[in-house]
C-alpha cells in the first residue's frame, strides 16, 4: 500500500486526486476522420470480419476503390451466431446440423460487449444493431467444485457473502486488538473497522455470524413473508475454512474484471447482428466463397490468388494496398512475400482452441426450479462453466445456454480431438452434476471447438513475444498493412479488430495521401 | 467466526452441509388454491393496489361475489408510473402537469423486482407482464461525498477495488507475518492469503499497488488499444487512508444485498405495466373514485360507507367479509369499529415520507459523456442518489433519471414541505455537483413527495413496535382481514402486499367454509 497516513483536508486530497494519472475511459477515439482524396487508390481487403468490414465501411466512403475477399458464404468471421437450419462443418469434416427451437442461437464466438468497449457500442449505435444487457454477474447461480462440498454446488451469495464477512471479521479484530497499530493511524483504525463492519455485514462485536444482518447479503433460512408466520429465520454461514479449502474464492472477483464488470451488452437476437449490420453497408464489396492461397506485394502493387471454393477455379485480385485482417494462423499458411520482420511476427502468434457449446433445453429449467435468471456458473469440472441466457428471460419453451467455454488448454486440446456427438455426450455429463434436470430436459445441441474452425484455427491470438515482435505486425509492411484483433492489446475482443482496423486505415490513409 | 479449524474430507464436508440449516429460496408457495365453495359468499375488497387486485382476481375465481372500492380513478395504488399528459395533485392543492415525452415514465414508487420475489415475477408471468433487466449495479456509476476529493465524484470501481485491494494487503500481510497465527491453521493460512490475493488483485509480494493487476479491475490509466502506441499503461490506485475517510466505503455493498443483487427486474413501460395487467382481469369489479369514510362490522356482515369524489355523494356497500388493503395511514383516520387489539396494531405503524424526482433531459449525457449506462449513482447531497434508466439504452433523444431517492427522515420532511418548483430546483441543483450537465440539459421534471400522497400519506408502512402488534394485524378481526406491504415482512415490497394478500385470502377462505 502507498500510504496509509494522516488524513488531510478535502483541499489537499483535491490536489493529491488531480496528481493522480487521468483515467482515460477508451482508447476509441470517435467516429474516424479520412481527410484527402485518395485519387481513387485500390484497395484489398482480406477478410470480412469485423476489423475488414470496419477497412471496407470507412475507406469506400474515403473515397477508395474497395474490394473484399472472404473464404466464408457469408460475412462476420468469428462475430458469429449459430441459429436453427444453420449447417457447420468443421476441419475434419465432420458436419453439424444445427436444429434450435424458433429464433433462438448460441454465439460461437463473442458473446458480450464491456461498457467500455466504445468502438462497438459507436457502430452498433451507427448500424441501428440494437443492445440489451448482458447479465454476467448472477448472485443466484452457483459455484461447483466436484471436489468440496460433497460435489454440491454453492449459490454464488453464500461463497461471496461468507467469504468477505469472514475476512472482514479476522482484519477487523486484528486492528480492534491492536495487531495493526504499526501499519495504521489511530483515525483510520477506527474507519477501518467501521467499514469492515459495514461491508462485511458485522455486529458490533465485529462478529461475522447467523443472524439478520448476515441473512440480509447471503439469504434467509426461512426468508422474509407474510402471515402470521412471516418473520425471517436466519441462514447459517459457510465457515471460512471450508471456502478456503474448496477454492471456490477463485470465481469471487471475476465479474469484478474490467471486462466483465456490469453492465455488459449482447446484440438482441446474436451477436451476427452486428455482422450483418456491416454487411447490409459494405457486402455488394465482398467476394465470398474465396481462398486466399497468395499474397505478393512489389513496389507497383498487391496481387493476390484466391480460389473460388465453390468452383474450384484459381483468380487473382490487384490493387495499389491490401488490408490484411487474415488471422495469422491462416496467413502464416499461404505463400506471401511479406517482410521477414512481419513474417516472423506471423509466426509468432499462436491460438487458443477453447471449446463451446450451445445446448438447447426443452423448457428453462434453470429459472423455473432454481430461480437463476441469466449469468455464469462455474465449475472446475473441464466445461469450466455455464452460461444462461440473457435474453427471452421467464419465457416458456426450449431455450438455448452456454453449455461449456474452456481456456484451460489441456482440457481445450481434448475436446477439440472430438467428434462433435462425443461433445454433446461430455457436456451433458458434465453439466448433470450441476443441473441434474440436464438429461431429462436435452432437446438438442451444437458445439464449436476452435481450433477445427476452418477460417481461424482457433479462437484468439495469443503472442508468445509480444514485446518483440507486436510492432512489427502493425507496421505497413510496403504495401501491405493487418488489422484485426491479433495487432491490438485488446486481443479476443471485437473491440480489438475494430481499433485495430481504425488505427491500420488511419496509417495507410496518411501514407497514401502524403507518401 | 465459529470455527477455523482443520480441514476436513469432502464426505464430512457434506455432512457438514446437509446439518446447515435449508435455505428456502422464497416464501411465495405458487399460485393459491382456494378449494370448496364459499356459496356466494360477498366480500368487499378495499383498495385496488396489488393486495387488493390480488384478492380480487383469487376470490372471483374461487366462487366469491367480489367488489373492490378505490379512491383513486385507476388501479394501482403505489404501483404507479406518472408519463407525458398526467396530472398529479398531491395534497395540500399542487398540481404537477407531466410533460415527459414520447413514452419517458418514472415510478415514484416500487421501482425494481428483486430476483427472488417469486410471488410478483409469477403473476408478472401468468398475466403477460414483460420484464427486463433493471441495472443496480453500475461499476462506471459514481459515489459521491460532497466533503471528501474536493467534491469530486469517483468512479465506483475505483473506490471498490482499491477497498477491495488494500484491505486484502492488510489482512494478507498481516497473515505473512504470523500476526495471526492463534487464529488460523497453517493450512488455513497460505489458502486465505492465496485467496485474498485473488480476490484482492494483490502482487506476490501481497501488494496491492499501480501496475497491470490492479489495473484490470480498476481500469488503466491508459486502456489498452491498437496500434504502435496500443500497450495500456497502469492507473494510480486511491489510498486506503483517503477512501477510510471519504466515508464511501458506506455504498460498496450496496448491490450485494439480497433485495439488491444482480439480476434484478422491471416491467417493459413502467411498474404500472403490472397494475394494468391486473385491471384487466379485475377492473370489472372495480368502482373508482370512492373514498371509503366508514367500516363497520358486525356478526351479521361488514358495511361500508364511501363518498363519490366527483359527485360527493355518499353511498354503501355491504357484504359477508372485508378485505382491507387500505394502508394503515388512512385506515387509522376513518370511522372504523375494528377491535382494540386490530386498532392499536394500525396505530402502531408509521409511514415514511420519501421523496423522489423524475427528471427528463434532452440527452442521455450520462450515456453519451460518462459512459453510464443505468445503474445508481450515490451521493451524500440530500437527494441520496441518481438512478439511471435501465431501458432505452444508447437511445438518442430527451431520456428521465430518477432525480433523487430519499431515506433520511429529516431530508424527506424537508422535501414534503416544499412546493413542486423547489423541490425541482434543488434536485437540479445538487445533482449538478454530479453532473454539471444537468443546468443545460433539463427539460421537464415531476417530484412525489409521499407524506403528501393523498390515497397512502406515506411510502410504506415501519412498524414502531411490531413484535406486539403485528399479529393483531394479521388475525382476522371477525369480518375483517387485512392485507398489504405493511402487514408483512416484505414492507415496502410488492411482493409483501401480494404475499400478504395471499396469506390473508386463504384464511378467510378456509374461516368461510370451515368455520
Amino acid at each position: 500500500m502507498a500510504l496509509i497516513g494522516a488524513t488531510a483536508g478535502s483541499a489537499a486530497l483535491y490536489a493529491a486526486m488531480k496528481s493522480i494519472r487521468h483515467v482515460q475511459p477508451s482508447s476509441y477515439k470517435g467516429p474516424i476522420k479520412l481527410d484527402g482524396d485518395p485519387k481513387g487508390a485500390k484497395v484489398l481487403i482480406l477478410g470480412a470480419g469485423l476489423a475488414g468490414m470496419v477497412a471496407a465501411l470507412e475507406l469506400r466512403s474515403a473515397g477508395y476503390d474497395v474490394q473484399v475477399l472472404e473464404y466464408r458464404e457469408k460475412a462476420g468471421g468469428r462475430c458469429w451466431s449459430l441459429r436453427g437450419g444453420d449447417t457447420y462443418t468443421e476441419l475434419g469434416g465432420a458436419t453439424q446440423k444445427v436444429t434450435f427451437d424458433g429464433d433462438n442461437y448460441i454465439n460461437p464466438g463473442p458473446w458480450r460487449i464491456p461498457y467500455d468497449h466504445h468502438g462497438v457500442l459507436d457502430y452498433c449505435q451507427r448500424l441501428g444493431v440494437q443492445l440489451e444487457p448482458f447479465i454476467q454477474q448472477n448472485h443466484n447461480a452457483y459455484i461447483h467444485n466436484s471436489k468440496a462440498f460433497g460435489g454440491k454446488p454453492q449459490r454464488f451469495k453464500h461463497i461471496a457473502t461468507d467469504y468477505r464477512g469472514q475476512t472482514s471479521e479476522l482484519l477487523a479484530k486484528a486492528v480492534d486488538q491492536n495487531r495493526l497499530d504499526d501499519v495504521l493511524t489511530s483515525e483510520d483504525r477506527e474507519a477501518l473497522i467501521e467499514s469492515l463492519r459495514a461491508t462485511g455485514a458485522l455486529d458490533d462485536t465485529n462478529s461475522y455470524k447467523a443472524g439478520d444482518l448476515s441473512s440480509r447479503y447471503r439469504g434467509f433460512g426461512k426468508p422474509p413473508g407474510a402471515g402470521f408466520d412471516g418473520a425471517p429465520s436466519a441462514s447459517d454461514p459457510i465457515s471460512l475454512s471450508d471456502i478456503l479449502q474448496s477454492g471456490m474464492w477463485g470465481r469471487l472477483a471475476d465479474a469484478d474484471l474490467l471486462d466483465h464488470q456490469m453492465p455488459m451488452f449482447q446484440p438482441v437476437g446474436g451477436m451476427d447482428m452486428i455482422a450483418q449490420a456491416f454487411a447490409r453497408e459494405v457486402g455488394d464489396l465482398i467476394r465470398f466463397n474465396s481462398k486466399v492461397v497468395s499474397l505478393q506485394q512489389d513496389d507497383a502493387g498487391v496481387k493476390v490468388a484466391y480460389e473460388d471454393t465453390r468452383t474450384g477455379d484459381t483468380l487473382t485480385a490487384e490493387a495499389d494496398w491490401c488490408v490484411c485482417t487474415v488471422p495469422f494462423s491462416i496467413l502464416g499458411q499461404m505463400d506471401h512475400n511479406l517482410s521477414p520482420e512481419l513474417t516472423a511476427a506471423v509466426n509468432n502468434v499462436f491460438y487458443r482452441g477453447s471449446a463451446k457449446w450451445g445446448l438447447e433445453f426443452k423448457r428453462r429449467f434453470w429459472e423455473q426450479d432454481e430461480h437463476i435468471y441469466g449469468g455464469i456458473s462455474y465449475t472446475d469440472l473441464p466445461i469450466e462453466m455455464i452460461s444462461y441466457p440473457s435474453t427471452g428471460l421467464f419465457t416458456k419453451g426450449p431455450a438455448v445456454l452456454l453449455g461449456g467455454y474452456t481456456w484451460d488448454d489441456a482440457q481445450a486440446f481434448e475436446f477439440n480431438a472430438m467428434q462433435p456427438e462425443d461433445r454433446i455426450k461430455w457436456a451433458l455429463e458434465f453439466g448433470s452434476h450441476i443441473h441434474p434436470q440436464y438429461l431429462e430436459e436435452y432437446k438438442t445441441g451444437v458445439s464449436v471447438v476452435w481450433h477445427k474452425v476452418p477460417w481461424v484455427l482457433g479462437c484468439f491470438g495469443i503472442w508468445r513475444d509480444k514485446e518483440t515482435h507486436y510492432a512489427n505486425a502493425v507496421k505497413i509492411d510496403n504495401r501491405v498493412v493487418c488489422a484485426g484483433e491479433h495487432v491490438s492489446y485488446l486481443g479476443a475482443w471485437l473491440e480489438g479488430a475494430i481499433e485495430s482496423s481504425l488505427d491500420a486505415i488511419g496509417r495507410l490513409h496518411d501514407k497514401v495521401i502524403n507518401g
